[in-house]
């Protein structure tokens, strides 16, 4: 029969356990590129109901993907990887989901104890490599271990506002028997704010001439954003929000914010006149690179900067607070209207035709991750009258990230239509990421703008104050010769594609896209 | 004119003095992805002549060329990577260059001094991820600290065996005004291993009844092997090299040396009876995994070891000493005898018949990187008689080496056909290499096989002791639905492929392949 070699009769491994904790913590998703050390997993995965295992052919893919599904599942999904390298691979999108405040848990294979020594050539320092994506990093030192430790990872993930929990698994502690799994232990306690700070905001915003709320996480959602507005309106203040978010909850019938313009400059001109920046949900606004004689710090000459509360706090909570201390309970709020832009006109494919397609016909509920760089602000800017949708953003700057999150999305989701606005160059990070969808059938449709280049870069590249870029400079930025051919890609992973290079061609296969389900690409030829 | 944004007219930026000190230290490779922090350096590479950039869309083909690059050039290329996600991409390949001890400079861009503090989407702790796969790590405090800390960086990569050196360049370090490159410091001498270890090594040889010499770095070349085949005609020892190598010199007219086979029973049976290992250039063998109830340590019972030098001392001195010790100098040695094997049956297409065509057809001088994984083994069998040529194994353990390997190694011998042995699993992990390989042209044939499945952990599940695979655990170690089409994929990024799934169709394309130059894939539908 089975377990012939080992005797365990009976028994469960400590995988088995930990699997069967996870579950019971309510994880209920494995995205996972599995290795020989974590092959007593793969098999309580395979024996334990309920968790279902999700198959990334990189860990690029794997650990977006954890991202995407925690930020539409709102819980955590487990990771499963192999050893150091395996989690290498994944740190980029681990970066990009600590930045979001996305709740993941890992689960990384490692040598067995006793074979840890030899240094045999997967052995590596994996904490080391861990700890700058994770709060929580413990080693399971053996099977009983396992149980214990699986609760406290989930638990530390949702500690707010969602974080990365690394539990690194000797194949021992995986393999030896264990006696039982363990319970779900209750969310962490979000730290309360001083009812003081919230008195001295409200006084503040009073004497501001002019007032502005900088809203983070998870701030955006639609119920405290109508809280927030209501603030606004009862106080004159204005409401903005970061470029970079986690979850937007946007379109008709909700509450339109301002996002702060990427560049220091614009972000500056956007502000221009504030004198008090309230905080709430998330820090002092700063540039996303320093550039020589900029400043590090995006705030108005001469505005008063209140930091609140960070994300980390009860943001709702401060929220509710300080709308009945400034008395906006019924305060009106004007909700954006249902106003999609008109198809564009025959002719040019650009990211602004582009924009007004999408604006144009995505669809109620439509999840969109963006990874468009350079070109996806024309999509969010036409479909901000679109009907209710969400939006997420590239969070940590680490490119790669819109294709996994979408597929996670899509997971969390399968019953809305995913959306991925992506560049030709992030995209190619985890493009593997489109076999993913095609597996899992997902009803995710990729617009890859096909610039053939790292056009920020290009922008960059003069912002920083360098010279004109010579040919050598040039082979770094851009990435033609030869141009990548994207409907080879996506069919060569069994995602069907189609190459547009006008407006019209696009509103087409867009329009196809949204009429049906599963997983779709248009590649759009843009300059 | 230029520099128009800063005043540094006739100033050199600490950039400028890095780029030229690597020329000066015989670095004329970047392997690069950069990104905004990086643009200063992107700019000193356009301008400083002898450093040819070559770009990556992804880091991990990025770090994976450099090594492939250091194995046949014999020295270090540097990378360019974009902060700590950027270098954290590149950290599986990293890590297998580490394990072969291969020369490489990291330059990793970091946020400018002043602004690491505001904690930008960007941030993180990038030393606490290089270390792990770095042996010398430093971030340039400022401009004038650059070029005597890229001088370092070189010396100690190529401290023996080959090592990887990582700094951290912040951006302002990189902008600010600087004086002037540095010299190339001199090579780090290679510690000598006592003349006792040598007599006491000869002595116990001579009293073993079965001895065997472990040979490793850089015991595998042509000359050193020779002198290790006389000690072991002269002495009755038996040669072996460990399973996975930086860098075979094999084919006729060199000396043949067995490999110790992957999984310890069969390495067991292949060393039976040996009674001393006398280690040089290496570690005593450890099993690649633990598996329940099977031993790390892979030597034979009752054996004894003597662990002579490791890699990083005089391998190659005490192959001299010991030869003279034992008086081998005018030992006859057998030399592999030109033996190609015949063109395999026409019919089915399999590891073993793909094996047979190559041994039959490869060039002299060619270069293997290996990743074929559970079907490499065929090629290296059918090859041992093949002409000279070079052997590049997956030294680490983490897959998606071979590709980029094999770009690196094409890039420093562009007059070698490279031939790339590639698993369908392990090629998905770092596929953007072929696009690197079809931008430089590179004299590259890539042979996929084409299983459909992680089919080594097909092997593993059941090594471990676990119990049959079912559905789910299947749906995590196999790849097909969807079926890669490996043809798409490469053409996608510009590199002429093909499908065969006959004995006869491979041959015919891989004769095809040899007798043209430029990059060629061949997807090969194996069992």
């Amino acid at each position: 029969m089975s377990d012939a070699k080992i005797d365990r009769r009976n028994k469960v491994t400590g995988a088995e356990t930990l699997i069967e904790t996870l579950v019971n913590c309510g994880v209920e998703m494995c995205f996972t590129n599995p290795g020989t050390s974590e092959m007593h997993l793969v098999a309580a995965i395979d024996k334990i109901p309920g968790m279902r295992p999700v198959l990334g052919l990189f860990e690029g893919v794997v650990t977006g993907a954890a991202d995407g599904y925690a930020r539409i599942a709102e819980k955590p999904a487990c990771t499963l990887l192999h050893l150091g390298p395996g989690l290498g691979n994944g740190i980029a999108n681990l970066h990009n989901a600590k930045k979001a405040g996305s709740p993941i848990v890992n689960i990384v294979g490692e040598h067995a104890t006793y074979h840890r020594k030899y240094e045999a050539p997967l052995s590596s320092d994996i904490e080391s490599l861990a700890r700058p994506v994770s709060s929580w990093v413990k080693m399971a030192p053996d099977a009983a271990s396992l149980a214990p430790l699986g609760a406290q990872a989930v638990q530390e993930s949702m500690r707010s506002p969602g974080n990365i929990a690394t539990l690194l698994v000797p194949a021992d502690s995986a393999w030896d028997v264990a006696r039982m799994a363990a319970k779900s232990l209750p969310r962490p306690e979000i730290p309360k704010v001083d009812s003081a700070a919230i008195t001295n905001a409200a006084k503040q915003i009073a004497s501001a001439r002019k007032p502005m709320i900088l809203l983070g996480e998870p701030g955006l959602r639609e119920a405290p954003l109508e809280v927030a507005a209501r603030i606004a309106t009862k106080t004159g203040a204005v409401l903005f929000c970061n470029t970079f978010n986690k979850r937007v909850e946007r379109g008709a019938g909700r509450v339109p914010i301002t996002t702060i313009p990427y560049f220091g400059e614009m972000a500056l001109d956007a502000m221009d006149g504030v004198d008090l920046m309230v905080i709430i949900g998330t820090k002092t606004p700063v540039a996303f690179f320093a550039y020589p004689g900029k400043p590090s710090v995006v705030v108005p000459e001469g505005c008063e900067v209140l930091e609140v509360c960070d994300r980390d706090k009860d943001v709702l909570g401060v929220l509710d607070a300080l709308s009945d201390e400034v008395g906006a309970s019924g305060a009106d709020i004007e909700l954006q209207a249902l106003s999609r832009p008109d198809l564009p006109d025959a002719g040019e494919l650009t990211s602004v035709s582009i924009g007004q397609s999408i604006g144009a016909m995505m669809p109620e509920g439509s999840i969109v991750s963006d990874e468009g760089v350079s070109n996806g602000i024309w999509s969010n800017v036409f479909s901000a009258g679109a009907p209710r949708h969400d939006w997420l953003n590239l969070t940590g700057g680490a490119i790669g990230q819109g294709l996994p999150v979408a597929t996670g999305a899509a997971l969390a989701a399968p019953d809305r239509k995913t959306i991925c606005l992506e560049g030709d160059g992030s995209g190619m990070y985890t493009v593997q990421a489109l076999w993913t969808m095609a597996r899992e059938n997902l009803d995710v449709t990729t617009v890859v703008f096909a610039n053939r280049a790292y056009q920020i870069l290009n922008i960059e590249f003069d912002r920083v104050g360098v010279e004109e870029p010579g040919e050598k400079a040039k082979s770094m930025l851009n990435i033609g010769n030869p141009d990548l051919d994207w409907v080879k890609l996506s069919e060569g992973m069994g995602v069907e594609a189609t190459r547009v290079d006008t407006a019209e061609g696009f509103t087409a296969a867009f329009a196809s896209a949204m009429a049906q389900k599963g997983p779709r690409l248009i590649e759009c030829l843009v300059p």
